[in-house]
Order: structure tokens, then sequence, then C-alpha cells
């Protein structure tokens, strides 16, 4: 299997750079040591960092087949990913969400001027890939993709830009493609630095596999427990090879750390976390003791979070 | 009376750089012309701007003078603002605080390092200004100071450099520190840009005094009304003539509209507003009609809001 590499990600970075805010990386307050640094991917346009692979991968198709437009499942920051990259390339988008999605989600993809196909959750697979035959669109995957991945990582590339002597990176782990394209350029470019990845106790589906040396399966209903609904997902064939030769350990977090974490981040940092991007400063908070010492970059991956939720947790 | 002129926020940057975080222009989510950006000052280490125009006072000081340490009287960013910029010189400060203040920011200015001495708020200057001269320390005032004005100035400087073409620059008013030096820059450095102050209606003392054409006094009682604590000091004759020179139009919002911007920082920007950090976004969302077309910057002032209020603006 041919692995991303670092060339890769820096082709994705001249790309993505036209809309990708560059994120700077910040000291978080009332850590006198300075030993923490956040990078708030919570603060591009669409609110994560899934802008960058999916801009990327339409980035590099081909002219006639960018043309014709593309198509995504999801009901998370992906729709918005891909339909917010098509209005900015000015080709047609297909999103095919759950039908029980959050309407915000709904209407921020709409807004991007995606056409927005509502199916019960279990017929969306099935449903995109159908479409995208018939109506000749390609396909763009959350994570399963060589060219997502490396636009993934240019968050990577821009922490070694940022803080070349960086000793810990933590990011959070899902279908893996974020985790994977960060440590592609991070052991490229700091070698001495570790990556870490950090998931939810209640999805370590990741952290198993690592373990035993292989993908494990957990249920969907084990992975549906966490409030980090970002990190339900697991890694694919692809993913999961980058994550077994890059990643030097996984952090599992509780619930309740994700949530004190979100506070933190809110009362201190100023910053909104959805769960999902909470996880990594969850680990520098309450798991030091498993962590190398040294300078650390959290990855707040994202802030898209109910509103309903941020006040219950932020009261 | 001599002006802060575009060298001297250039020289201030030189120092600066090394304290403050260089913050990123933020297209508004949800705002698909692209003709807001938002400069979010909140995520400096102290929360606001106004470590810049700190460590700039003390930075300009001469050896002798900074060795014998600092002292300052403030109930808010400026309280953290020297006190970290003091811990960062390894001198000593002192900080005279009201004896009401929020004991989140007490116990903020004491964690780097600085002596707090807390007062009746009414005796604040005269406590302070007798221990300058009995510890022989130098004063750091919060806005009326040619070092800070400058420091403040860097705002202005990394927006020319990052939109150099900036149709409208929003900045809020209260002492006029922050919208002096931020005049300074963008009208030396983009002289087509407009340059538009915005104050809460309950302490619109600037947009009277510009109308008017001299410092008018609004009694402590009337400005305190605001939500916006950050924002109910007056100009000083200094920061005043700069506001006079190169301001080019006052915005007042109400308490409403400040409350609604903050609502629509969290949401949509995920970032955490403090009150007299929103008023710019007010302004720009609910004035439109009284405002220039084209690429505008909303300075977000500042994140530090009391989480109780926090989460009932939320709610």
């Amino acid at each position: 299997m041919e692995l991303v590499g670092l060339a890769d990600v820096r082709a994705a970075a001249e790309r993505v750079g036209e809309v990708a805010v560059r994120t700077p990386l910040l000291p978080f307050p009332g850590d006198p040591d300075r030993r923490l640094w956040l990078k708030p991917e919570s603060l591009q346009v669409i609110g994560a960092f899934k802008v960058r692979g999916a801009f990327n991968a339409i980035a590099t198709l081909d002219d006639e087949r960018r043309r014709r437009g593309v198509i995504a499942y999801s009901s998370g920051n992906h729709a918005q990913a891909v339909a917010y990259s098509a209005h900015r390339f000015g080709i047609p988008a297909v999103i095919v969400m759950p039908d029980n999605a959050p309407r915000v989600k709904v209407d921020a993809t709409r807004s991007y001027g995606a056409e927005v196909i509502e199916v019960p959750i279990s017929d969306h697979a099935e449903v995109a890939e159908a479409l995208a035959v018939k109506r000749r669109l390609t396909m763009i995957p959350p994570y399963d993709d060589a060219a997502v991945i490396a636009g993934q990582g240019t968050v990577g590339l821009e922490i070694a830009q940022d803080l070349p002597d960086v000793d810990v990176v933590l990011v959070p782990v899902s279908g893996g493609g974020l985790a994977a394209g960060v440590a592609v350029a991070i052991k490229a470019l700091c070698p001495s630095a570790q990556v870490i990845g950090v998931e939810p106790e209640l999805a370590g589906d990741t952290a198993e596999g690592l373990r035993v040396g292989r993908l494990v399966d957990w249920p969907v209903a084990d992975r549906a427990r966490t409030i980090a609904d970002g990190l339900r997902a697991q890694p694919s064939e692809l993913t999961f090879a980058h994550l077994q030769k890059y990643l030097d350990g996984m952090i599992t977090v509780t619930e309740d750390e994700i949530r004190s974490a979100i506070r933190a981040l809110a009362h201190q940092a100023h910053l909104i976390a959805e769960p999902s991007g909470a996880v990594t400063t969850a680990a520098y908070l309450f798991h030091a003791h498993e962590l190398p010492r040294g300078r650390t970059v959290a990855i707040l991956s994202g802030g898209n979070i109910d509103p309903h939720l941020l006040t219950t947790l932020l009261t």
C-alpha cells in the first residue's frame, strides 16, 4: 500500500492556502511554564479542519471531472467542508445527510449552495454511491483517500513551521485522516517529536487496534455512546497503515474529562470547542503521567458544538 | 502635542512580537460575500490586546527604571497585561485593584507573580500614585501614554499587512489607546481605508466629544450602565487628539445589539467575546446602513467575560 509522503502534504499546502485560515499556535493561558500550545482549527470558516482535506481532494481532480461536480455523505463537518470547497470552485455539490442530522448543520451545508438530500442514516452510503454513478459525480470520502489525508496533513506542516522544536503533538483519532496526515508531516520535519493519538474511551477502537496490531471493529452502538460525535468513525486500511507506521502512542479520555476540557478551553482560552476537538486538551490536562514531557501542541480540531450542549456544559 | 507616528508603531511591533500572539484575520462564517473579517485579540494569553501596549511601555523604560519595577491600577485587562508583561521581563509589579474586582481577575493577576493590593475603588489612583513614589516604581498607564498607544497600534499594523486593501476598520473606543494606535497605522499604510470607532450608546462620550469638537465628560454613573465594562473610560487629551485627527466616524450600539453580537460570535465564529470586544461586530451586523461599504475588519478586542454572564447570554 502506498502511503502519503511529505511531498504530498507540501503540495496540498500550496492548494489549501487559498481557503484555509493559517491558524496560529496559541499558548494555553494559565500555563506559566508555557508547555502547551493549542492549534485552533475551530477557527476555520466551516468550524473544523475538514476543509483542508476536502478542498485538496477537489483541487486534485482533473478539470473535466471537477466541472461535473462532487458528492459526499456525512452528518458532520465533512458535509460542510465539501459543500464549502465546491462553492469556492464554483462547481455543483450534492451532500447526502441523515434525516436526523441537526437542522443547523443542514442549513449551513445548504448555505454554501449544495444540494442536500436527507435520507435515513442506514441508506446514507448506498444512496450516495448510486447518485454518484447516476449523475457522474465524484465521491469525496471523509478520510479514506490519499488527497484527503495530505490535505489534513497541512495542520502538521504548520505546527512544524511555527514550533520546530515541538516535543509532543496530540491529535484526535476517528477515521484517522487527520492523525495520519499530521503524523506524516511531523515525523518528516521534527523526527524527535512524538505524535500521540487521542480517542474517547467509549470509542477506543484505534487504541485497541494498534495494541493488537490490526484493525478492530467496534459495534456502532458502542461508539455512539461518546458525546464526541466526530470521533465515532473507525480507520480504513489506508489510514490505519499510516497510524501503525507513524503514531507513537494513544491516549483514551473519559466523557467527564472531555466536558472539563470544553469548560477550560472556553473560560481560559476563550475558544469554543466541540467534544471531538477537546479530547486533546483533555489528554494534556488529565493524563500528564502517560505523556512524554516537553513542548506540547494539542490540535483543537473543531468548534461545531450543539448550542444547547454548550450552555449545559458551561453552566 | 506630539502624536504617535507609524515609526513608533513599527518599533513597538519589533518588541511586542516576543509576547503577543500574531492573531490571524478570520473570515466571519455565514458571510458568503466575505466582507467581514475578525481580528481576535481575545486569543492573546491574557485574553485581550492590552498586553501589546503594556509590554511596549515596559520595554521602552531604561534598564535601571525597569529593574526597579512597575505599578498600575486597573480592575480590568490592563491589570493582567502589566502583571504578565512584568513577569516576562522578570521584574516586580504592583497592581492596585478595586476591592470589588471579580475574584477570577485578581487571581489571574496574582498568577503572574504580581503583588495585588485591593482598595476601595475611589482610592484606586491615589494609593497607586503614592506607592509609585514611595517604592520608586514606574506607573504604566492604561492609555494616556505614547508607548502604550504605539503598542496597541501593532493591531493596526498587522491588519494592514494581512489585508492591504481593507476598506473599513471597526475599533472599540474607551480610553482611546487602541483606537488611536490602530488609526495611526491604518491611515499611514492604507490611506483610502476608513477607521470607525465604536462605543456603547450608554457610554457614548467620545461620539459626542468628536461631534462637538472637544473632550466631554460623562458622569461615571452614566457610563457604568453598559455591560461593556471595558468601555467605561474616557479619552485623555493625548488619545483624543489622535482620534480627532485620524478617525473617520463613530457608531454607537445598544446593549441588546452587544448581546446579540456575543451570541453570533460564539455560535458562528466559535469565539468567546467580552461585551467590549463584541461592539464592533454589533456595529457591522446592526448598523450596516451607517457604514461605508467594502472589506471590513472588526477588532474583537478581548474575551474576558464573566462566566455567569456568558451562560446567561448563550441560553
